[in-house]
């Protein structure tokens, strides 16, 4: 399934301007096969299970198209991982995510480092310790989706969503989610001095040019979703 | 009584699971007692008292089980620095929180390194900056407490996550909140590094692979609680 | 415009309290002049636009009093970066927030690095890439600011706030102010070490025992607002 999703995530990402990432039934994710971690399948196959997880949930971040997470039901230890590792992620008011890990002997050690950078640090270590799932409500409040909707209109606004990324540059659209990635790690006089040369850098791209040029003349901008640039 | 504080959390805790911290009467913590900071104390003095006040909420996250803060009144200083270093905090809907010291003309520098830590920083500076106390529901909205129940609900709501944490084994819990204090401190991809390799350590203990037998085997895990690991 | 806002909030600077940020007509600042940011102005005019943005952004964090802003209507691209910027944000209930660069083709990268340390990521994430606005509950339930009043009690609300901190000392505010945001960049345990000395320094201040002996002595402190030190 790993697997399936790193290649999936990286096959003809060139045609690509945004992703969408959910799941058909009542379960997003439950996360990993329990199976698969019992001591019979050893020490070396454990560690490439969890260093394939940390990639595929890495890429997501660094794919240069915005991936939505879409999420209709329940999203537990590394499926609520991948909720967390999205760019952006709307939720039906009936979904409802976990990190039960604990439970089973587990710590959702892996699962921490996305939900740790995405809801305050009592709410983890309530849902880890615990293992208690938490709403959708719950999750909006705290930062680990950016939208809950009615179970009803959850594909029509996630596509709402989407169909306004596609009006957008997509070079610019890349350049500003590499940009915001790094900036987070930075210092903030640090991020400043990488931004400030970013914003230059996006003002002579074509498509920088075109998006103002076109905002000054009251029309709608006609983009060429490269990277060639003007002087 | 941060000397106190400091020998009962580390007192018989090889025989613990968890640790609720609550208070008798209106007031959780005032916290420091205000003339042992009078200029006749001495400047030495003073470098004591707020070093030894530093490790003690230091050691609560360094501490190998869970420690919950029980709020039902008001909380307030190095009072509410103690709830926002716990790793969760449960308050009664009529509690209250705040960083006072500005109006005695001793900011809350050290309280604002927990508080800092925990609500966003307009909530943290507003607070800091003017003194006056946030409700229990805005400690909940900003992250400084996990959750908010009826006053008369406060204790046994509190035992009720405290029991669900007995549920688990102790030596995996251990290893999860040391594990989770340790990466959040980390850049992502160094988190992943960390984590992956205490998930395969996880595993190898007894208690991580009797977790997964019996949820495959739908029975209860009996725990060893120990370090044992198994090949 | 940022010229004159960098010069203005340095004048008399030693008479200030507190800096309240407002603005006349229904806009509280919609960023930069799109004019300015066309290829014809060049690249190195492009880069210092930038640069003294920047510069002005970090300065409302440096300065030695709190910064106020007061947002009663829309504050757009750098004008939102304005408002994350601030110490404290106090904005009308009919107040709305956004970062919509993308839409011209210049992504919010500047703004991001205000806005990214204010709101969770996926909410920073999905005002970025689809240029929506937010409205002042999902402002304050998102941490860009620190309260929400009806649009009348705006100038009340925001001025209460200013009078409360002019009751303090200039002086325990100012040490309090430098070293919050020095702690936060720092890993918990150096922020202690920072703190615990500046709580002792903030002892040794003639405000830091004038404020003790006061509350001891149930009386009005009276603030020098200076730096000099008792022993």
């Amino acid at each position: 399934m790993l697997g399936t999703l790193q290649s999936k995530l990286t096959e003809d990402l060139d045609k690509l301007r945004v992703i969408i990432l959910t799941a058909n039934g009542p379960v997003f994710s439950a996360g990993h096969d329990l199976k698969e971690l019992t001591s019979k399948e050893g020490r070396e196959y454990h560690m490439k299970v969890f260093q394939l997880c940390s990639e595929v949930m890495s890429m997501v971040q660094d794919l240069p198209v915005p991936v939505i997470a879409e999420v209709s039901g329940l999203a537990t230890a590394a499926g609520c991982q991948l909720v967390a590792s999205c760019d952006i992620a709307v939720a039906s008011d009936k979904a409802r995510f976990a990190t039960p890990g604990v439970s089973v002997g587990l710590f959702c050690s892996t699962p921490a480092v996305a939900v740790g950078r995405s809801v305050p640090r009592k709410v983890a270590m309530e849902m880890l310790f615990t293992g208690h799932p938490i709403s959708a409500q719950e999750a909006l409040q705290h930062g680990l989706v950016s939208k809950v909707v009615p179970e009803e209109e959850l594909k029509d606004q996630t596509m709402s969503i989407a169909r306004r990324i596609c009006e957008t540059s997509r070079s610019v659209v890349a350049l500003g989610k590499a940009t915001f990635y790094a900036q987070m790690n930075l210092e903030r006089q640090e991020a400043y001095r990488l931004t400030s040369k970013v914003m230059v850098e996006n003002l002579s791209l074509g498509d920088g040019q075109e998006g103002i040029k076109a905002f000054i003349e009251k029309r709608k901008p006609t983009w060429s979703h490269g990277n060639k640039t003007v002087h």
